[in-house]
């Protein structure tokens, strides 16, 4: 089947839009397996049929919220980066910024998560991108002497891992997370390491 | 249906073990729900209604995989650790233990990572273990003065999410990594951190 165009009218993207809200609560709820279309249009307050005006298949609406968080995630995170004084201030920031997302779309993080495994691809793409853009931040930030020099690459993956880490533990797990003491402690991890 | 008894005889013991490591296999290349009982008792060289003389269902079948996963692992970075002459040499040999059991045993990893949605309080249980024996050691290292002083529970959890991606990144998506290149850079940020 083939996947249906963009809608062009406000009114069709504000459907699509509503739909795609509705699928991240549903899928990001009950995984994608369990997740129906049914229940999808249902919450989103939509006739069935709609569903396929915008969507050829659950798959694709699933891709389209990975997508939606690598753009959306990226965009908070350049957002606050973009504020701050130097690289450090800036990982600083990127970290809050990324655990506070996660704290307003629970439901976004798990779908990403799942994507290990209903579209390994999209899971793939979505966290080289971020790396590459990350790694691309580091370089500078060496070149211009403000982080000592190292592997961006590398450093790139393991940041972003203790990110992802701390979003599982501080922010999925625990009703009020105190998100401000999480970044004080891994932020001075970041800096200064755990050498005495 | 009440689940088996652990077998008593060694032969028994032998073909249990045997239905394990097919299931790490058949479970971790294709997902939980795609694998059948067949599958691996096919993989297993065994009958279909062998399987049900020592695990009750798929599901308890995924959850041993879990329990193993996190009693291998511990062992192995513990037995990594304990030759260590002090903390951030411990770090090293745990963070390499940990990337060279992936490299071992991927299917098993996928598991655990699986283990979110399919068994979602092992995969806490799993995790919160490792965090928690983790946050000791780091405690202890601190009493002796041979990390700076910091929450361990939080670096514990930043540590062992860098951990992970570096096993996503470099062992599951790479043929040949170089672990101790991505060692050797983990460890100058976990020991020094990025401040220049």
């Amino acid at each position: 089947m083939d996947k249906p165009k963009p809608p062009k009218t406000k009114r069709g993207q504000a459907r699509r839009a509503q739909i795609l809200a509705a699928a991240e609560t549903v899928i990001g709820d009950n995984g994608f397996s369990a997740a129906s279309i049914a229940d999808i249009t249902r919450a989103a307050h939509t006739a069935l049929g709609t569903f396929y005006i915008y969507f050829s298949s659950k798959e694709e609406v699933f891709h389209e919220l990975v997508l939606e968080m690598g753009r959306t995630t990226r965009a908070q995170v350049a957002g606050a980066i973009a504020k701050a004084p130097d690289r450090l201030a800036a990982e600083r920031a990127g970290l809050e910024a990324f655990l506070r997302f996660v704290t307003d779309r629970p439901a976004l993080y798990r779908i990403v998560e799942e994507a290990r495994f209903v579209d390994p691809d999209a899971y793939r793409d979505y966290f080289t991108g971020f790396a590459e853009a990350y790694s691309t931040g580091l370089r500078e930030a060496e070149g211009r002497g403000e982080v000592s020099p190292g592997d961006a690459e590398v450093r790139a993956w393991a940041l972003m891992g203790m990110a992802k880490a701390l979003g599982d533990r501080y922010v999925l797990w625990e009703d009020a997370p105190d998100i401000g003491h999480v970044v004080d402690e891994a932020h001075r991890l970041i800096c200064k390491g755990l050498a005495p």
